[in-house]
C-alpha cells in the first residue's frame, strides 16, 4: 500500500529544474515505478496573447525541433523509452493532466518556483495541476536554497 | 542525489486521510528517511471567527486531549518516537512550515482535498504550504477515487 507505480516527470529544461528531475529519478527507482516524462510547448500565441505581429510558424517549429532533442536527450539520461516521451503543445496544466490521465499515471512530479516574475507563471502551473488533478502532485522547489 | 532524508506527515485524522499515512509511510520506508508527524488544533476563536458566544476553555482542552491520544496511535504505528511527533495549536499551514524548518524536512507529506464545502480549506491549507515553503511538498489526493 501507499505505492507509487508510474511516475510523470513534467519536464521544462530550466537549468535550475536539474532538481526536479533527480527527484523524479529517485521515486521511480525507490518504488521501481515505471517513469515517464512529459514537456508541453506553449503556443506562441498563447505566450504572447496573440499580438505578435509576424508569422511564427518558423520559430514554432524551431521550438519544436529543439524540444525533441532536449526530450530524447533527458529520456537517455533517465533511461525512458521514447514511448513513453511525450512532447504535447497546448496549456502546460492542461496537457500534463491528459498525458497522465491517458496513461494511469499515479504521480505527477513538477518544479515549483518562486513568486515573482517568471517564477510566478511557473508557481500557477504547478498550482493549476494541484487543483485539478485527481492524481498525487509532488512540487520539487526550485529556485530557492533548500 | 534526489534522496529524501527527513519527512513529515501533516495529519489531520480525517478517515480519508488514510491515503496520505500510507503514502508517506511508503516514501519513508523506501526512501530510508526519518518520519516527523504533525497535527496542527486551530484555536476555535479562528476556527469560528471569534464570534462564539461561551468560554471555549474546556472544548479547546476536550479537543487537544482526544488530538494527543490520536497522533499517540498514529506515531505508534508508523513507529514514529513521541519526541518526533509535533502537536501544534495555531495556524495550519503557518505551524506545518515552522515545524518543518525547525526539524530540517526536506519533504512535506500532505492531503489535498477537493474543491467544495469544508474540502475547499483543506485543499486551500495544502496550497498555502505549497506557496510558502522552500520546502518540498507532495499533495496525496484524497476524497476522490484514484
Amino acid at each position: 500500500m501507499g505505492q507509487y507505480t508510474h511516475i510523470l516527470l513534467a519536464a521544462d529544461f530550466n537549468p535550475e529544474s536539474e532538481k526536479v528531475v533527480h527527484r523524479a529519478k529517485a521515486l521511480a527507482a525507490n518504488f521501481h515505478a515505471r517513469l515517464s516524462i512529459v514537456h508541453v510547448l506553449e503556443p506562441i500565441s498563447i505566450a504572447y496573447g496573440g499580438e505578435f505581429p509576424v508569422d511564427l510558424g518558423d520559430l514554432h517549429k524551431e521550438l519544436e525541433k529543439q524540444a525533441k532533442q532536449q526530450l530524447g536527450a533527458l529520456g537517455e539520461k533517465l533511461n525512458v523509452a521514447p514511448e513513453h516521451q511525450y512532447l504535447e503543445v497546448g496549456i502546460t496544466e492542461k496537457e500534463i493532466l491528459r498525458v497522465a490521465k491517458a496513461n494511469g499515471v499515479d504521480l505527477i512530479v513538477m518544479g515549483s518556483h518562486g513568486r515573482h516574475g517568471l517564477a510566478l507563471l511557473l508557481g500557477s502551473t504547478a498550482n493549476a495541476v494541484l487543483h485539478h488533478a485527481d492524481i498525487d502532485v509532488l512540487a520539487v522547489r526550485v529556485g530557492k536554497k533548500s
